[in-house]
């Protein structure tokens, strides 16, 4: 193997750093709409972003030649890290939020597309610094489209199943020369579903500010929210407007690339798409059930706050329509499965995603034909593409390190004082880049009563989360720092 | 496929009816000894028992030219649930398990060598009984040989990996081949363990039938004990002879063999071997370390009770030496990872297995190795011998089939009015064959205030878990039922 380019790397780090250099820019004007007095530190913190980041270009330059998986690796999981790092300094330098384990927090939160929040009091947040809160979602969620395309194929899991959802199997090759192409047409459908979402909120009755906000973090999965009671509060008609944006940004973006193409047939014949929609209606009607016999309320109220707190947590937003604590415990256990759930490969969305389950289950399904037939041959098919071994091997050790993530650090969380509800909760929310738990970090509760250390704990979750655990594993293999 | 064989079936049913017969017989003298009235019901059950057992074994005969796998699954699973329902005849013809939902949650409880219980009384039950309650886990241990040898071949997860034990990667025929040989060395290990901790027991003073319940219980890593507290007012010497006995009942049976042969150094170069001796350890010590920060005791007595718990847990053995809820939230939380983990591979206790988890993190450690350098060949190997990949497949698989199961499992429990922590933890202690649980199901409560059909439920669930889920789940597969 060659060795690391670190030139390159910065080089790549830097690039980020400038783009997010000018998000931090966009919170100016909006100080100045707003006459906050934040105007003056939010430019020191854009200038001395756009120094560093500046610098850092400057003295780099990319290698187009030699760079290896390595410098991908070390590119991707630098590049988020320094983003959060400097994506802390508004807040820091605002005195908006002093502490920087919950400055941290909050800007890996966003960047992650999480939602977790350590603020007790979001209202009092200058418009500014909530304009870069929903931003950091906005700009994380770019960044996963570009993860997606960019370092998944080496998995074989996200980017080939993405690609099986296109109709064919390429191989890494022909994914990279496809690289642009897809990468565009899904930043184009991005901006698209954030337009027609501030649209449509406005139309409702949402100010601008609130729909521009609201929009960034329901396309970006991410959660945050100008309000500190998220959505409970709001009116019917935004709720079903946030619910159906929610359920488009989980689906697999390709979909709507084939929707607006007119190839409804294989949009409808999507396998996982079928299984997303089954998994959100059968769990909201349970859960609507439930609401309306332990609360006696109507059927359409229960069941839109199902519906919309099912959404939110399949797709991995996280915004709040109800304090889902008060559920029966059914109700409540289906909201910690579909926190294992997961939305659509292809999405901005977190967690295990719907279609490595799909294929995981079909491959067992073959397996109990296989041992009833030991004799006979039998092929596991995704999307009418068949599944080799290897792919299926991969998509469940995926699944395992998943797992195992959470179980090693609910161990951690609990060290720091949580009881056992909190941690694990604490640690799927964050992994699967959800936002709310249970108890202690429920939907109208926040994480800001956590220790430092688990403050810090969980930012390197949603991390690890984000960037689907491998890539951040992939240093702690002793063979990566050979020659 | 050929059609299903239903007279070799219940011919096979039959001749374990008729060994349970004979062991119902021996509870005859028990119950003379200590001059109980129930003697006149256990010869009736016995009688009864040997007439439907004998009648078919008659009426029906072996088919050795034709039968299939399917006629295997068969056999095996009915086999397990008629022994079960037959085994509830003693208690429920006595009258001291009147409830016939009770009844058949200890007598399944038995023949999985799980141990949990449903008696809130366990002293006032007839010695006649009590003999019983412990034969049913000493002749499910047994069972459970016939078990991996017979069947877990076709899976190619157990009976490989005992083999792959044995320095050999044998093909399905191979292994069949050499089933009575190796059957023969495991029930002589499982008689000659049992009558060591007889001895042992009875040298530390416990009266003969009690430490012959106890070994029963203990080297089929069942956990029916006869005193009401488990072993928590045992003597120290007691339970440390209990400690060792559940340690070697866990480990796989095929190196005792190795041992007693002068094979040293395989034995101690065993991979699964090293991982188990090193969670006991590394678990116990953690837990002492809590025990006692949290009450002060001296280290004897607290890391006796931490290698007791820790013992009983990873062995799916069940006695309880402390009452571990109230223990730290991290020394539970260990306990609880304990119970997903289980005994080695060749053993007679429960859960995924070490091996397995040894086998699956080989894997994903070279999977990681592969990401970085994609065009080298990577093999995991596990003690010398290279894993295929559809063997991988196959283990992850069956993990994947366990939790999942868990999931289902803690859904339909929660369904039936209990609390999160119980319901769940009464799933992963049933599916696992462990015993006790946490909070209602804790190590000193019992089952006995669950709903009937919660009891039916984890009935099921033990025989579920015990027959390694999926000689269950191949009855699910339409093509189960195709010619």
């Amino acid at each position: 193997m060659n060795r690391i380019h670190l030139g390159h790397v910065f080089h790549v780090i830097s690039i980020g750093v400038l783009i997010e250099a000018l998000f931090v820019l966009t919170c100016i004007p909006v100080a100045l709409i707003y006459k906050e007095h934040e105007v003056v530190q939010l430019i020191f913190a854009f200038v001395f972003i756009s120094i560093i980041g500046g610098t850092v270009f400057v003295f780099t330059k990319r290698d187009v030649v030699n760079i290896s998986i390595k410098d991908n690796f070390l590119a991707v999981v630098l590049t988020w890290i320094f983003i959060s790092l400097f994506g802390a300094i508004p807040y820091i330098i605002t005195n908006t939020i002093p502490n920087f384990a919950d400055a941290l927090f909050e800007s890996v939160s966003g960047f992650t597309t999480t939602g977790s929040s350590i603020l007790n009091d979001i209202e009092a947040m200058p418009k500014s610094l909530l304009f870069w809160r929903a931003e950091t979602h906005w700009l994380g969620g770019m960044g996963v489209i570009v993860l997606v395309i960019a370092l998944i194929p080496y998995f074989n899991i996200g980017g080939q199943q993405m690609m099986i959802a296109e109709g064919a199997f390429f191989t890494t090759e022909k994914i990279k020369a496809r690289t642009i192409d897809v990468a565009k047409r899904m930043w184009f459908i991005y901006v698209v579903l954030t337009t027609l979402e501030v649209v449509a909120l406005s139309v409702c009755g949402m100010n601008l500010f609130d729909a521009v906000c609201h929009a960034f973090a329901t396309v970006a999965t991410g959660g945050f929210s100008t309000y500190n009671s998220s959505l409970i509060n709001s009116s019917a008609s935004i709720q079903y407007v946030v619910i159906l944006f929610m359920i488009l940004s989980g689906m697999n973006f390709t979909l709507h690339y084939m929707f607006v193409h007119g190839r409804f047939k294989r949009f409808f014949k999507d396998e996982e798409l079928k299984v997303y929609a089954f998994l959100i209606l059968i769990s909201s009607l349970v859960i609507a059930y439930f609401i309306v016999q332990k609360t006696g309320i109507t059927w359409e109220p229960a069941f839109r706050q199902a519906l919309f707190q099912v959404s939110s947590i399949i797709t991995a937003t996280g915004f709040v329509s109800a304090d889902y604590l008060y559920w029966t415990p059914f109700a409540k256990f289906i909201i910690l499965l579909l926190m294992l759930t997961g939305a659509c490969i292809g999405s901005t969305g977190g967690g295990i995603k719907v279609a490595r389950y799909v294929i995981v289950f079909k491959n067992m399904r073959q397996y109990l034909k296989q041992i009833i037939n030991p004799n006979s041959i039998q092929i596991a098919r995704f999307n009418e593409q068949s599944i080799s071994l290897d792919v299926t091997k991969r998509i469940i050790g995926f699944i395992f390190f998943y797992y195992t993530t959470i179980a090693v650090g609910s161990l951690i969380m609990v060290l720091t004082g949580l009881d056992h509800v909190s941690a694990v909760s604490s640690v799927i929310t964050t992994l699967g880049g959800i936002g709310p738990g249970f108890n202690l970090v429920g939907p109208v509760e926040n994480f800001a009563s956590l220790s430092e250390f688990g403050k810090y704990y969980l930012s390197f979750n949603m991390i690890l989360g984000r960037l689907e655990i491998l890539s951040v594993l992939v240093f702690i293999v002793p063979s990566f720092y050979k020659k």
